[in-house]
């Protein structure tokens, strides 16, 4: 199967040099350095174990170097990137093209979407945690399953076709028959750990760690939690506990919202804080906490960014 | 009048400094090596024409240095300083030896009421700006005026004789009936800028000039102004347009807060953003966007400071 990697940044580019033992992948980003370093030298990946493994993929910063057409593109780039870059890949798709999104944050199926058949998008999420150190240098932060399924209706041969060559890559993976819930279940972990450790740039394990940080999460993940329930989506388990088992296991992770105010990028606060503010005021709820943290973040965003 | 500033931090000797060509003052801190520079070479205040002068002054670090007992102790130690440095004084006073704080947050009256009749007990705010740049060397960071008064009734002589002093010295000083107000007005402002410029790491101007930080500051004065109305103080002014009036005048100033954190010192929170959301609590009001910053402020206080 031939693979686009479309955002080959920190989990793009593990996910990429995972698949690679077992599928044609190409990495494509619009991170030249990243990529000018991976066709010269290749990928180096530090492993849990801290053993550095070099992978060497095709990548590219162009599609106009792409030799082969993709029968699968994983869209792994920033949430607010989504429209520009499915946009950008429409003249290298084949009618039977599919896309599978794994990006943080809510609202990425729908912007998939405006260009694509929705009978062609998989959605999940996965667990996995990665950093990029330096241009071709990834760090694997963690370990986790990754989860998927169509959005149209029950999981086909091919959704479980792509689930095993994801397993077979050593990707622990689950075809899923509501990806939409596990996107929930993602968001409103990330809306109790990402905002709070990229304001007091502190890493995950201070969230079940740090009593201030405790609750605030907790408050959060509550908040989060009535809007989607007021949206329908219930979840079986407790969303505050889960949310603090996940700051625990990835406790020396720096989340991918504090990665991105130390690098003085955009973060994703839109579709992670901000979009359960956003629900909120359509629901006619109130979501202070969420509401805080999304302001905040947007102002230190400005500040390492610019307007 | 023989005057001691117990706490002789940025406000503490910039307040010192103009006492001093009116009256004979001596700065204490614990602060050694600002002490000592001053001992040495004077204190440097930078005006806000960017003039630089210098005071001699005397300074110590040791009560046992002090030569004559005060008749007055301006108290400008941080909020949870309060207790431990009006007991460390008790031996140097006099019978008649009066109080007067002008520290920020609310609560402190109460602390030196502990030990100090509170008809010796004169309390208000100052506007004055300062930042103590390095030990001996203070830069003037704003102008505003000092409201101070008797609490336990109205203005006395002495009340008035220590305010025309503060006026000789350059110091642009009210007498008022009710300081309590003025220091529930000081808490407000506070509560909108502080927190959220020692959070953010912004300067004053960022409160009205950026649309998230103005929100945020709006909402937490909201807040705080629904505390203080239930606790029986009213404001005839809008509060939310008086602090982003002193946001938009201190545009340039790193807040108290904000400054702490800079040194890696401890915050007042608990007697600004902290006060609020207390005395919400036992009020059954809900404060979700104080608690907010409190906790992060609380979060990055254990980050620089330690536990």
């Amino acid at each position: 199967m031939k693979v686009l990697i479309l955002g080959a940044g920190a989990i793009g580019s593990f996910i990429g040099a995972k698949l690679s033992s077992v599928s044609d992948v190409v990495l494509f980003s619009r991170n030249r350095a990243h990529i000018q370093k991976i066709q010269k030298e290749g990928l180096i990946i530090e492993e849990l174990t801290g053993e550095k493994k070099r992978f060497h993929l095709k990548s590219i910063f162009d599609l106009k170097d792409l030799e082969h057409l993709p029968d699968l593109i994983i869209v792994l780039v920033k949430s607010y990137d989504t429209e520009e870059a499915v946009s950008s890949v429409l003249s290298i798709k084949k009618e039977n093209t599919l896309f599978l999104t794994l990006q943080n944050g809510i609202g990425n199926v729908e912007k998939i979407a405006k260009f694509i058949d929705p009978n062609m998008i998989l959605a999940g999420t996965t667990a996995m945690g990665s950093a990029l150190i330096e241009p071709g240098y990834i760090k694997h932060g963690g370990s986790g399953p990754t989860y998927f399924g169509k959005i149209t209706g029950p999981p086909d041969e091919l959704t479980k076709e792509i689930a095993s060559m994801f397993n077979k890559a050593g990707l622990e993976t689950y075809v899923v028959e509501d990806p939409n819930l596990y996107i929930w279940k993602k968001l409103i972990i990330n809306t109790g750990i990402n905002a709070i450790t990229a304001i007091a740039q502190i890493k995950n394990g201070w969230i079940y760690k740090n009593r201030y940080a405790k609750e605030i999460a907790q408050k959060a993940v509550e908040e989060a939690v009535s809007v989607a329930n007021k949206m329908g989506i219930e979840f079986k388990e407790d969303m505050v506990e889960t949310m603090l088992n996940v700051a625990k296991a990835t406790s020396e992770n720096i989340s991918s919202m504090y990665q991105d105010i130390l690098k003085g990028k955009r973060t994703e606060i839109d579709a992670i804080n901000g979009a359960i503010v956003k629900f909120a005021k359509d629901l006619g709820l109130h979501t202070p906490i969420n509401q805080t943290l999304t302001n905040l973040v947007k102002i230190i965003e400005e500040k390492v960014v610019g307007k």
